[in-house]
């Protein structure tokens, strides 16, 4: 019997995380890497390039692995589920579980099976001849549903991400948008009132054994996912309601791997956001934070292997991301840790670019306030943006 | 100011260890591997080949990196020094700490300091000539020190480890042993009666911060590091002591980089037993028990970062080792997680072969006893030792 290769699509930061949380345990990693894909390839030795939408590429990939799993959703699921259908390889998640990548599919989705979710409308211009009625749809759900204002969220179903493919639209601005707009289907929803943003992380096997981590807050910045505090300041009852939506999502999906669920928290109640079939940057923090970190648990789930305890390490961590703008965090280690030498630092290899995740630093402690501080001042110590900005994320809540 | 490449000599678990930690902290790292070395090349991506003792690649290699450190003392020294001295790439330790791995030389250097050491004798055997004096004086050596059958032990100065280059002698035995032996000179010591053996792990950065870990009991199975219980059941004088004697050792030997000091606790008093200047089996377990790992730490101490902190995250953690003998341990994963769910398996991606350390286990907790019971247990299973043989280690105390 060999050891398991485990093929990954796509060579971000998620990748490299799983390749150094799988150099441990003796799994053995491949990588798909795309052109543009950085992160991974600088610490993985086994890397195949191509493109994870060409079909022949992903299908000759995985004859050469035992696994194929994710670090993105962008792949071509037809190719997948020929993989799949004829035994190439396992897909893991399943590709039933990746094609709920589509926020439109998973807002129905949820719905249908009676989960809470935002009112919502799915609007799609697929094309020209469709425009109107969908002008017509979209001011419908904003007048019922919109701000005071009229104020609405439209949502590209497919490929958003921090931020990208998520607008805010005032009433008088839907139809000169819509008539603009060439994509995926949009999903409509209300400019929610929120409390807070909460995630909860759920990793199954493909045998059923189901693990949650301690609910997390999330914290956003521009749509961007800014910092995430675990535990989230909620009270029990938000706590169990998150944790049964979540391993309810993942046993009724019967999704394999790690599994994130964003959580509004919206007048005291919990909405389903979104999921995403896969590590996530909700799930960082669980590095240093949990006994079991999301990479490995992800790797030992898509093996099959039984899953390792969740629990919290401390009483509070908290994950604060770096990004791009600033020095290259490369070279300012010493100044963080001179004045946080207790920051776990994460980068992850990419040229830095205005606005890009370059990275993360994680600080765990018994005090969540000053777990808080010193991870704000280790990102702008490792940003090198101390004179440059205040302490992002901090004036956010 | 490009990212600093660290270069580690030797490409055995302890490189690979130190790539594990180097790639969260974008550190990029360059390997010396020798021909027969495994464990690095499998999850290191640049990695050169050519023998540590060979000057001309070693000094090909220093060109390429801003920092030469080590995964073992088996290196050319001269070549360093003149790496050193024409400055070609910083060498971290220096040549005078990676000297001090010669057993005779640390054990006249620490003796000289004033440091608790054992009684000892350098017997010197290089040429035939000197064979006659040389049985005189480990003879006159055993009357003394001997145990009441004359038993002694001798060391190799050089080149030994894991049990190798170190014999137990009856006196009837010593002066067949001189006549018959090649090698180093020979360190001869008491077969000293021990309540325990314990290890400090040091770090100590050029600008001369010092970080002590929590002192560490090992237990060693025939010679060999089987299990590192963190902490140390001694009292509270002797962990005083212990931290006073490594952090004295650092601190007058001037090391660089992570360092081990073994101790032997004989009749309630501490004695040095031998140091090793690099990172170090007593301190594996400092990768899931303490804040900062002993392989983060290094990197950090050899690019003369401010230090991490060196406190247990829990009340107790144990590292057990994982020897060759029984199965691969990569196909046994499975089988160890169904059982000890929350074991941290650590494999270096080495050949079976008995008595080789394939990897090692930790279990952290609240209790000391359950985290052994749960090691070994763990260790059993990784093995496929599980019907062959007692579990190991732990009737050894």
């Amino acid at each position: 019997m060999n050891p398991p290769v485990v093929g990954i699509v796509g060579g971000g930061q998620l990748a490299r995380m799983l390749a150094e949380a799988a150099s441990p345990l003796g799994v053995s990693i491949r990588i798909l890497a795309g052109e543009a894909d950085e992160g991974a390839s600088e610490v993985v030795v086994d890397v195949v390039h191509g493109a994870p939408d060409d079909a022949d590429a992903l299908i000759e990939f995985a004859r050469t692995v035992d696994v194929v799993t994710f670090d993105h959703e962008n792949v071509n699921l037809d190719a997948l589920a020929r993989i799949e259908a004829e035994g190439i390889a396992a897909v893991r998640p399943a590709v039933s579980t990746l094609r709920l990548a589509d926020k439109a599919h998973q807002r129905r989705t949820f719905a249908a099976a009676g989960l809470p979710v935002p009112a919502f409308e799915i609007i799609d211009v697929a094309d020209d001849s469709s425009r109107d009625a969908a002008v017509d749809s979209a001011l419908a759900f904003a007048s019922t549903h919109g701000s005071a204002e009229g104020t609405v969220i439209a949502k590209s179903s497919r490929g958003g991400y921090d931020g990208r493919g998520v607008w805010k639209l005032r009433r008088d601005e839907i139809s000169e948008f819509i008539r603009g707009y060439r994509g995926a289907p949009l999903v409509f929803e209300p400019l929610l009132p929120l409390d807070m943003e909460v995630a909860v992380l759920v990793a199954r096997n493909p045998s059923g054994d189901v693990a949650v981590w301690p609910v997390v807050e999330t914290v956003q910045v521009d749509g961007m996912c800014d910092e995430v505090l675990m535990p989230a300041s909620i009270d029990d009852r938000l706590v169990s309601d998150a944790l049964r939506i979540g391993r309810s999502i993942a046993e009724s999906v019967g999704s394999v791997g790690v599994f994130a669920v964003e959580l509004f928290v919206s007048n005291g109640e919990l909405l389903v956001n979104e999921i995403a079939p896969r590590v996530h940057n909700s799930g960082h923090v669980t590095i240093e934070g949990c006994f079991t970190s999301q990479f490995e648990q992800h790797l030992r789930a898509v093996l099959d292997w039984p899953l390792g305890p969740t629990g919290a390490v401390a009483p509070s961590a908290v994950m604060h991301n770096v990004t791009g703008g600033g020095d290259d965090p490369r070279c300012n280690q010493p100044a963080m840790y001179a004045e946080v030498p207790q920051a776990h630092l994460h980068l992850y290899g990419k040229t830095p670019r205005p606005a890009r995740k370059l990275g993360h630093v994680t600080v765990v402690g018994s005090d969540m306030v000053s777990c808080r501080t010193q991870a704000s001042r280790a990102v702008t110590l490792i940003e090198g943006t101390v004179n440059q900005d205040p302490v992002r994320g901090w004036d956010a809540k």
